[in-house]
């Protein structure tokens, strides 16, 4: 670990109001790190609704199963994330640590084992000792304040080199309403997975069914759209859920995603979740540039993300941005093993304003110093415009630095 | 570029006897390198049988392109390979370069254009002059010889650290017959880019077709069994050219590719395309070890095969080889991302002879010592046992160092 912060950080951190109908704690239980806080417990003191999205690995968590199962219920009363120990590929005793957990949670908060949400991010393969939650639960259902979630976002970091949080305010129904979230990123050292967490919530009244509806919506374009070298975590989870507090305001309960009300709440979230995304991509392993990869005229949206996916996991493209090198010829590369639909002599791309190929041939125009100095920037867009039809895409990635393969390669060492 | 070669390389190359019917030149035209040969000539002064291979890139070198039209024909007289020039995203321009070259060849060695065969591999975007070509074919086809195997192979050669040599023996219906082949491999630098050509010959008597469906065949476990960083080059190019001129010792020609008598032939083909597709790995960028990744147990070969590549291909797992760390957490990873069925409760893992895990946990008696042991070789086999089926495959790649990052990212500073 190298203990700097990325550079690519962001300047400053939003200041997080208080979401009313949820408190937060965090403890140091000594599950792998000393010194540090390494459990977050979110309390909802009255049901919250709930929605998730986990990882598409067919090799998931014990908590990650463990969700998916309760989210069937729709209703939250408890959170528990812990940093350490990522309680994966732990065969029964991982099992078996889920459900302690959820007990010692549902005792200290006074709700069932199935209103429980679990998340757990670090080594795997080692058992989880579920026993040191049992002592710490209970004093921070107590504690548990409302104004910690700047607190919550460092307790659930591994080695992410900054807590990453972001708040949002929209109307319903006149109104106004706040959402809140905070995420933990890919770092994966040390001996840590890469894996993704993120909790938002929001005092607004919405039934499960619709907020699931919005954030499974709400993922693709953000949270399903950034990667750091393609690797996919076992663990990855992301929750939404809403107190409804603002009922108490007068807000009408929403029960369909469609509900034309939703239109500020949903651009709100989701603007919410790209910046989550983006601060996560932003602090990837060495990370030194940002790059906006974005596919239009692709025969379909989902083609154009395939494509685009393909340019942002290609190490010859990502080490060529490491070198502030615009190198056309890698996209091309990258289009081409997509597998999907394109015309070699339709194509185009540009790097930032600068268009270096058309027409399958390096632009007639093409500056040399031009496309040079856009690489030099901390971010960078690229885009390719395939000519076939309308899909587009955008996704997010950050360069394969030296420092990467250090960082995952040295650890041990 | 470091100039030095792979810690991988053979200690030693094959002696390559002379294929009856083929002859072989090479040249400095200059097209990009200077002081060193840049051309090779393939002569079959009677018609060859041929098959070929080739990239599955949606946007293909022009060379390819042209490859797989003369295809169809069946027949070859010339081969002309350059390095320096790929001829890749060049629009009209590659075409009509192609055609040029075909031309000069064919004027040169006395054939039509259709029996003429191009690969190109270096720079791409950059127009391939062509009449460069057309100076120097004439004199190489009068001095072509048929012992020039190894000067063939440094010709094709870009940022390879060594050539590619390799040559078997086998009988046919009581006829001894040979085979030996070339090849270039993923030097991906200064601004050339990935490429693996390929050139197999064999004096045997062999129809097309059967020739096809040989190769076709043998691709599978060997060269498309093999990647350094899943990125595709446009124009990989793997030929096979069958003289016939074992047809002088009563060798009867073979027509079918179920044919009995191919039982050994088949076999020494295979074992020389995976003896040539090693080499390749063995010299990728930055390469410090080689890692044959197998998986057994999955639902089918082609399953087997999706998951060895996830594994291989993975970064994590990748730069966890390049540290000889035994992280077989990553391995599961990548499992999980391979989107084919997997059981986590009945996954095993194996470094060389130490079993890691077991039964979806680490492996009882697992040693840290023992697996640590394996990783500080330069050859390292995984093996995943799924335990669903009968499916298995093999693949094979090299570690992602800091090296592969440097070759890649710095070549233009």
């Amino acid at each position: 670990m190298s203990g700097s912060v990325s550079p690519l950080a962001p300047k400053s951190f939003a200041e997080m109001p208080a979401v009313r109908g949820v408190r937060m704690a965090t403890a140091a239980a000594g599950i792998k790190y000393k010194n540090r806080t390494d459990v977050l417990l979110m309390v909802f003191d009255e049901p919250a609704a709930v929605a998730g999205v986990f990882t598409r690995s067919r090799c998931p968590s014990a908590p990650v199963d463990f969700c998916r199962r309760n989210l069937a219920g729709g209703v939250a009363r408890a959170v528990v994330v812990n940093s350490g120990n990522a309680n994966a590929f732990t065969g029964r005793k991982g099992r078996d640590a889920t459900e302690l957990t959820a007990q010692s949670a549902s005792a200290a908060v006074g709700c069932s084992p199935n209103e429980v949400f679990l998340a757990s991010t670090g080594v795997i393969g080692e058992p989880l000792d579920a026993t040191k939650f049992a002592g710490v639960l209970g004093d921070m259902t107590s504690q548990a304040t409302d104004d910690f979630w700047f607190e919550a976002a460092k307790a659930i970091m591994t080695t992410d080199t900054y807590p990453k949080v972001a708040t949002r305010s929209a109307v319903i129904g006149g109104v106004s309403v706040t959402i809140n979230g905070i995420a933990k990123g890919a770092g994966m050292i040390a001996p840590d997975m890469a894996t993704m967490l993120s909790f938002v919530v929001t005092d607004a009244d919405i039934a499960p069914p619709a907020l699931q509806a919005l954030l499974s919506e709400g993922t693709g374009p953000t949270f399903n759209s950034v990667t750091v070298d393609s690797d996919t975590s076992t663990s990855d989870t992301l929750m939404l859920f809403a107190t409804g507090a603002a009922a108490k305001d007068g807000q009408v309960r929403i029960n369909d995603a469609g509900d034309p009300a939703l239109e500020e709440f949903r651009s709100a979230l989701n603007d919410l979740l790209l910046n989550l995304a983006l601060q996560v991509v932003r602090d990837g392993e060495g990370a030194r540039k940002m790059v906006a990869v974005t596919v239009e005229g692709a025969e379909t949206d989902a083609a154009a993300k395939r494509i685009a996916l393909s340019i942002a996991n290609s190490p010859l493209v990502k080490t060529a941005v490491a070198g502030e090198d615009a190198n056309w010829g890698r996209v091309v590369m990258a289009v081409g093993k997509s597998g999907e639909m394109a015309d070699r002599d339709r194509l185009a791309i540009w790097f930032g304003d600068v268009r270096v190929a058309v027409d399958g041939e390096r632009d007639p125009a093409y500056s040399e110093a031009a496309a040079s100095a856009v690489m030099k920037e901390d971010d960078i867009a690229i885009r390719v415009e395939i000519g076939l039809g309308s899909g587009r895409a955008t996704v997010y990635t950050c360069d394969l630095t030296k420092e990467y393969v250090e960082i995952n390669g040295d650890y041990r060492s």
